[in-house]
């Protein structure tokens, strides 16, 4: 038995999955989701997941913001994309600046790198005289590769130890990692998240190159690149992508980009066409019971529960509004 | 500064890259991989992983043992699997059994599951008057989750402590974990791991339902499944498949599995037709600097080395032997 199943092999009683970290920065899980009668009901039977879910109280969902949220049409499917001006707010100005002159209307995902990210922008943008004019657009926008948080600043840690940062958790619903020595807080590079390309100089990114992570995880690039938000559904649209056989996953003269019909803020499209997502937002009992049930998985099927989750392994549920 | 950077923020030198804990089981880093002249000259230059690959000796490549490799043939392409023996023994001997049958030659991939993995197999396997007999194969074979290391059991660690078990790092070629404590070893769930699909009981995988994880990481399945061993080349014709959109994602009545053409032991194949492929061995001190370039990457792009490097963040090269 691991260190971590010793840790935790008695957690049985709803009691027991109260992580004492979490507790010091979270309110009480509330006798294990009070809401739901039949599992206070049972309070000895560990939660999975489906549990967590069915008992979850409208309060533990968010919407979306239609100003920060962008909508991609690609020929498979509509990628729609939760912006995070909490953690890039020039670099996230930039993109909407860019998206409400319909920049990237007919350009292309032009490199899809396996087990990495899916990138999309201008294929003649090496070329002075065939690229799209940014417009209104910035050219260059300082980094934002990490924040130092603010008073209002909240973030939910995980209960494990992370290996890529001091800790590891999420902020405003984001997946992020803080040190609180160096006082900065950052966005993490997980499935879905949504980066800014650049060239070598960290102000090289200006928006109009952006990527997708395709794998379920590439810390290395965290505090590398400026973090602009998070795919939040249709990354299977991405990352289904053949993948470029060129240099970086770029795809080559003989591949064909993948022309993106349009990219429009939400706030533009009319109210009747808008996709109504609700969100599981991240700083509840609900949320942390979710993180217990993933972290030692009870199911049937289970032989050995981890007793361990890393920020990139947490899901965060998504649903359709009626 | 993160605590990861504390510690290593002055490897700039070549003494410096040594790990002590690395050392204690690995031969010494010999002056910086001495073969290469240019290398050696600039001893004070942090490698790149371009820069040890470069360095790397004949010896420092092994070839894939064509009993222990299967090649399945899928309408875009084919992939290369090495088995592992070593860690499931009569899963992969009953595996070998089902192939020489032709068994999987005209099944097909049933389920792709968006980050999570690809699965082939019977798509009339719950079907008793449909499903394609086993042959002389068995159809449960005990689970083999973890094996007890023998005498003869190398593990090479990594520097970094590991979140999902008490140690991680390579043994025999593939990503694996251990536990001193436990006497345990076994196989990790990284990207492109094989695993042995079963139903609950823990002895109901036979290896006629097998999967590739098609994530970059699904550590939580470690200890609950055996594994089989580890696509090393062709992963993309897995990782670019359509997602399903049944339950688990497998394919619906209105999807369409994906046929494999065949899978094919390599010994079972014409020399002449074998692919021939070199893969880098995980035991050698040029592994050793190949893992210390992607913990503490240092070419010009990066501004900040991650300091840490997780075991499914490691990649295992493979190429092509004239």
């Amino acid at each position: 038995m691991s260190r971590h199943e010793a840790q935790h092999i008695d957690q049985s009683t709803c009691a027991g999955r109260r992580n004492a970290r979490a507790l010091a920065l979270l309110a009480l899980l509330a006798t294990c989701l009070p809401t739901a009668g039949t599992l206070a009901a049972d309070a000895t039977k560990p939660l999975t997941m489906g549990d967590v879910m069915a008992a979850s109280k409208p309060s533990d969902w968010r919407t979306l913001d239609p100003h920060n949220t962008l909508y991609m049409q690609l020929p498979a499917g509509r990628v729609i994309i939760e912006l995070a001006p909490q953690f890039a707010p020039q670099t996230v100005a930039n993109i909407k600046t860019l998206v409400r002159e319909k920049y990237f209307d007919g350009l292309a995902v032009t490199r899809v790198q396996d087990n990495y990210v899916a990138q999309w922008g201008d294929p003649n943008a090496d070329n002075a005289k065939l690229r799209r004019p940014l417009g209104k657009a910035q050219s260059h926008v300082p980094a934002e590769f990490t924040i130092a948080p603010g008073k209002d600043f909240t973030f939910t840690p995980l209960p494990d130890r992370d290996g890529w940062a001091p800790q590891a958790g999420f902020a405003y619903g984001f997946p992020a990692a803080m040190d609180l020595q160096a006082h900065q807080a950052w966005l993490t590079h997980c499935y879905g998240t949504l980066g800014v390309g650049r060239d070598n100089a960290a102000d090289s990114g200006n928006g109009a190159e952006l990527y997708a992570v395709i794998a379920s995880s590439a810390r290395w690039l965290d505090r590398n690149i400026t973090v602009a938000g998070r795919v939040v559904q249709g990354m299977e649209y991405l990352s289904s992508l053949p993948r470029g056989h060129g240099e970086l996953g770029f795809y080559t003269k003989g591949e064909h980009p993948v022309p993106i019909t349009s990219v429009r803020l939400a706030a533009d499209v009319p109210t009747k066409d808008r996709v109504k997502l609700e969100i599981l937002r991240t700083d509840t009992p609900t949320f942390a019971a979710l993180v217990e049930s993933r972290r030692n998985r009870r199911d049937e099927w289970y032989k050995q529960p981890a007793g361990y989750i890393d920020v990139c392994s947490v899901p965060i549920p998504v649903r359709a509004v009626k």
